[in-house]
C-alpha cells in the first residue's frame, strides 16, 4: 500500500504539513453469480467480490484530479467481464482480477482483492435446482505489493459445539474472580479462520485451492471434535496444528474463536436436579480467543494481515 | 386473545372512554439448549422459545396492579424447568408449556407460544461433537384460545435457486412498464412457510411432528425444483399443493416468497456475449409473492394467523 | 384481500380440492430518495416503499397465466414515476400509489402499500448537506379493500430508558418464581407503535399526517417519561391514552414494547456496594409487552392489522 | 502483542516445528450501563466494553495449563467493578482497565481494550428519562505494549449526504468503462473514522477526550458539508485535514467511507423528466474509499492499527 508522505499538504498552524499516507479504494461487495451451462448439468458459483487498488492516487485526494482514478464502477464491470471466462476458485479469480488491474494501469502498483463464496447443494441431485448451504462461507484475499502476490484463504461462521469433553480449571484467582472451576462444560464457538499460503507455492501456480479448502475445513472440525479440551486456547492450537501438519503449503493460520457460553441452569429452586442437561445459551458478553499458529521461522507478522477484519 | 373493552378508561375530552383491547405479554427469545445424555451418544436440541399469555390482565394496565401478572421471569424459568423432562419436538414442548400456564392460573385463558429450532449435524458421526446446520430454521406456534389448541409449523430462510426452467411473459403493459418478457431466467427465493394442522388431529395428540416437518420440507424442495415455472405464483401454488396432497393432517399452508432477482449482466459494451452465464444478484427491491393454499371449505382466515410475523 | 376459494384445485387423494385463498404480491423495499430543489435550500425525503396488490390473480397461481400480473418491476417504476410529482407525507404518497393501481387495472380490487421514512437533519443549517437522524423511523400503511381506505401510521425503534421511577412487585408466586420484588429498577424499551386513523377522517382527506406524527411521538415520549411505573403494562397504557386524548382522529393505537432488562450487578464479592449505579444490559431473553388501546365502541380487531409484522 | 515463536511445537512431517505466534484473549462486548445519581439529575453512560490480554499464555495453548489464564469472566467482573468508581470517558475508563490488568499480573505485558459508547438525550430535559440518540456511536481503543499506551478514538456510522455540490469526471477510460462523467450527483457516505492521539499527550494525561471527540465530530461534518467535491477522496482528505489542523494532539486519522450510490432514475420511458430529483438508493455494490491522513514525519503505520476492524 502506498505510504509515501508526499509533499502536498498545507502548512498548519502547528508547523507541520498534513499528508496522505496509506490509502486504497475500490468497489465492495459485487454480488456475482456465475452459471456454467456447457451441459444440462449446470454448475453454480456464487461470490461477493471486493476490489481495492493501491498506487499513486494522491492527486485525487489533494486536488480532486481523477486522472488516475479507475472508477469503482469500472472495477465492478471488470469483475463481471472476467467472470464470463469462468471463476474456478475464488483465489484463482482474484489473481486474474489483480493481474488485470496491475497490468493495465501503470500507476496501480498493487491492491487488495477479496471474496466470499457461498455454497449451493443440488436438490435431490437435480441438474439445475439448488438449495443454498448456509453453513459454509469461504473467504479469500489476494494482496499484490512490491510485485509479490500473497493469498489468504479462510472460512467464517462455522458453528461447532461439544456437549462434553471440555474442562476449565487451574486459573488464577483474584478479588474479581467468581467463576467456579469445572471439569464438565459445553464448549461452543464460531470458527473464523484464515490461513496464508507459502509465497513460493502461490508463485508456482499449481495449488488446488478448492481441494485444500475442503481439507482444511475437515481438519478444523476434527481438531475441535477430537481434542479433550482443557481450554479453548488448547483446542484452537490443536486445530491449527492439524492444518499445518496436513498442508505444507500453508505457512500460518489465524483463528478468532468466540467462546459461546452455555450456562447450566440452576433448577434447584424448582426442586429439580440438572445433570448437565439444561443450558441457557448466552449472547453477550462472550469470551474471545485469538491466535496465529505458524511454522517456526516464519516472520511473526506479515503485511497481508494488516487490513484483515479485526484479528483474522 | 382478550378483547373485552372494559369499563376502566377515563373519559376524554372527545366524549369517549379509552379502553384496553387485545393484549398479550410474556418472555421472548429464551435460548434453550437441551442435551440428552442417557448414553454416550448425546442428543442436542437447540431452541429459541417465546411465551405470551392471554387472559385478564387489565388491572396491570389501568392501575399497575400486578396480582395477575405471572412474571416474564417466571415464564422463562418454566421453559427451563419443563425442558428438564425433555423437548421431543417444538410442537410437543409448546403444548406442555401452554397447558402448564393455562392449567396453573385461572385468569390465564390462553396464550401464544412460539419456538424456532436449530439443527445440529454430528461431526463425522462423533458422539458428542456437532456442527450447526445453518440451512434449517424450523418454527412452531401454539395458540390456545377458547379451550382449543391450534398449531402452526413452519420453516424459514430455505434459500433455493433454479438456473433455468423459469419464464415470465404475457403480463399486462402500461405506461410504467419497461420489463422485457423472458423465456429464460434465474428463479431464486427464500422459502418462508407455515402450515396449520387440522384441529382434530392436534386434539387427538398422535401427530409425529418431526416426521411431518421433514416430509413437508422435502415436498417444498421438490415442488420448487420440478415445476417448470411460468410465474413464481405458479411455483408457489404447486409447492403448497404437493404439501397438502401428501399430508391430510394439514389444513392450509402459507408462504411468503421473495423473488430474489438475478439480473443478466450486459457484457456487450466489453465485447462479450452473455448466454445466461453471468448474473448480478440484487438485494433490494425484490418481488414479494405471498399466498395461502388450503383445502376447499376451510375458512379463508383463521385467528392464529393474526399475530404471525407479516403475512406468514 | 381476495379469499375466494375458487374452483381450480385438483382433487386430492383425500377427497378435497386444494384451492388458492388469501394472496398478495408486489415489490418490496423500493429505496426512494426525493430531492426537492425548487430553491437553493433543498429538501430531502427518504423512503423505503412496498407495494402489494390484491385482486384476481388466480390464473397466475393455477395456470401460470400472467395476463393479470402487473409486474413487480412496473410497481417499482410507478413508485419512482409518482415520486416525480412529490411525496409530501408517506401516507399521502401511499394513497396516490394505491389509487393509481386500483384505478388503472379492473382486477386490482385493493392492496397494501407500506413505507418507512428516514429523517435527515441539516448539518449546521446547510442548504444541501444533511446527516441522517438514526433515532427516527416513521412507518405508514395503506390498505384498500372493498372501496375503503384504511391507514396505519407508526414509528419503530424509539429506544427510551428511565433510571428511576419504576417498580415491580405484587406479582403472583409459584414454584418457578425466583424474581425478587423491587421498588427501584431501570425501565427501558424500544417503542414500536402503530395507530389507526378514523376512516371518515381519512376519507375527508384533510389530515395533516406530518404534524400528527410529530405530536404522537411527543406524547409517547412524555407518557413514558412522566409515568411513575408499577408495570410496563401501566406505562404502555398511559402512553396510548395520552395519544388518543390528544388526537380524536386516531381510533386506536397498538404497541409492542420489549422490556429491555438492565440487571443490577452484584458487586459484593468484590467488596463494593452497588446503590443502583452499575447495570448489565442484557440482550435475550427480554420481556415483551403488547396491547391495543382504543376508544370504547371500536371493534376489537380491524382487518388492517392482519398483515402487520407481528403484533403491531 | 506477544509474538515469540516459542520452542513448544511438535515436529511435523515437513521438518518444521509448529509454534504459537501472536495471540490475545479476553471478554468481548460487556454491556455496561452506569447511572450516576449523586443528585436528582441522573447521568447515564452506556458502553460496550471488550478486554483482551497480551502476555505469556503459551502453556494454555500447548498444554492446556491455565495458571496464567485470567478468566474472561474475571475480566468481565473487573469491568463492572471498576465502573463502580465511574467511567468519565471511554478512553479514561479503558486506561484504568488496562493499568489494572498489566499492574496485577506479571505475565500480562499488555493488551487491547476497546469500547463503543452510546449517547442518550434527555426527554424534554427530564431528570431521569432519556431517549437513545442512535445517530452517534463513539469508539475508543487502548493498546498497551512495551510499557507504552496508545489510544485511538473514533466514531462509526455517521451517515451524511449532499444533494448537490458533487462532481465526478476526468477519470481514465478503458474497455470496461461505462460510467458517464457527471458534474451533478448526490454524494452520500457513512463516516467511519478513527484517530490516534500523540503518545506524549496520552502519557501527560491531560487530554479532555470528551471535548476533543465532540470537536472532531463537528470538523468531520463541516469538512463533508462545505467541500465542493470532485471526488470522495478529495472530500475525505479535506475532512481529515480539518481535524488535524484543529487538533495538534492528534497524529493521524483514518477513514473508511463507503460511496453510497444514489442513481438518478430514468423517467423518460414514462414521459417524465428528472432534473436530479428522483433517485434510487442502492445497497450493493458500493464504492469504498479509505485513507490515512497524518502529520508529515509520522511513521506510515503504527502497530495499534493492526487489529483494527478492517482498514480503520
Amino acid at each position: 500500500m502506498t505510504a509515501t508522505a508526499a509533499d502536498t499538504g498545507t502548512t498548519t498552524n502547528h508547523g507541520t504539513k498534513i499528508v496522505l499516507a496509506k490509502n486504497q479504494y475500490g468497489k465492495a461487495e459485487v454480488r456475482l453469480v456465475k452459471i456454467t451451462r456447457d451441459t444440462a448439468r449446470h454448475q453454480i458459483e456464487d461470490l461477493n467480490v471486493t476490489s481495492q487498488l493501491h498506487g499513486d492516487f494522491e492527486a485525487a485526494h489533494t486536488e480532486g484530479d481523477n486522472a488516475h482514478v479507475v472508477p469503482t464502477d469500472t472495477q465492478k464491470n471488470t469483475v463481471f467481464g472476467l467472470a464470463r471466462e469462468g471463476v474456478g476458485s475464488p483465489e484463482a479469480f482474484l489473481v486474474r482480477l489483480g493481474e488485470h488491474f496491475t497490468g493495465s494501469f501503470d500507476w496501480v502498483t498493487g491492491g487488495r482483492w477479496a471474496a466470499e463464496q457461498y455454497t449451493w447443494d443440488r436438490i435431490e441431485d437435480h441438474d439445475h435446482a439448488f438449495s443454498r448451504n448456509m453453513s459454509e462461507v469461504r473467504t479469500a484475499v489476494l494482496e499484490i505489493a512490491d510485485g509479490r502476490q500473497d493469498i489468504l484463504a479462510g472460512l467464517s461462521g462455522l458453528t461447532v459445539l461439544k456437549s462434553t469433553g471440555s474442562e476449565f480449571h487451574g486459573f488464577p484467582v483474584d478479588q474479581y474472580t467468581t467463576l467456579q472451576e469445572t471439569t464438565e462444560r459445553i464448549l461452543a464457538t464460531d470458527v473464523n479462520a484464515r490461513w496464508r499460503y507459502n509465497s513460493d507455492a502461490v508463485a508456482a501456480g499449481d495449488l488446488d485451492y478448492n481441494a485444500i479448502y475442503a481439507s482444511v475445513r475437515t481438519q478444523l472440525l476434527r481438531g475441535f471434535a477430537n481434542t479433550h479440551s482443557l481450554a479453548l486456547q488448547q483446542t484452537m492450537f490443536e486445530m491449527g496444528r492439524l492444518v499445518l501438519e496436513a498442508h505444507p503449503e500453508i505457512e500460518e493460520i489465524r483463528m478468532s474463536l468466540p467462546n459461546k457460553h452455555h450456562f447450566l441452569v440452576d433448577l434447584e429452586p424448582f426442586g429439580q436436579d440438572n445433570p448437565h442437561e439444561v443450558f441457557f445459551a448466552a449472547d453477550r458478553p462472550y469470551g474471545l480467543i485469538e491466535a496465529t499458529i505458524q511454522r517456526e521461522g516464519v516472520a511473526p507478522t506479515h503485511p497481508i494481515w494488516e487490513n484483515a477484519a479485526g484479528f483474522c
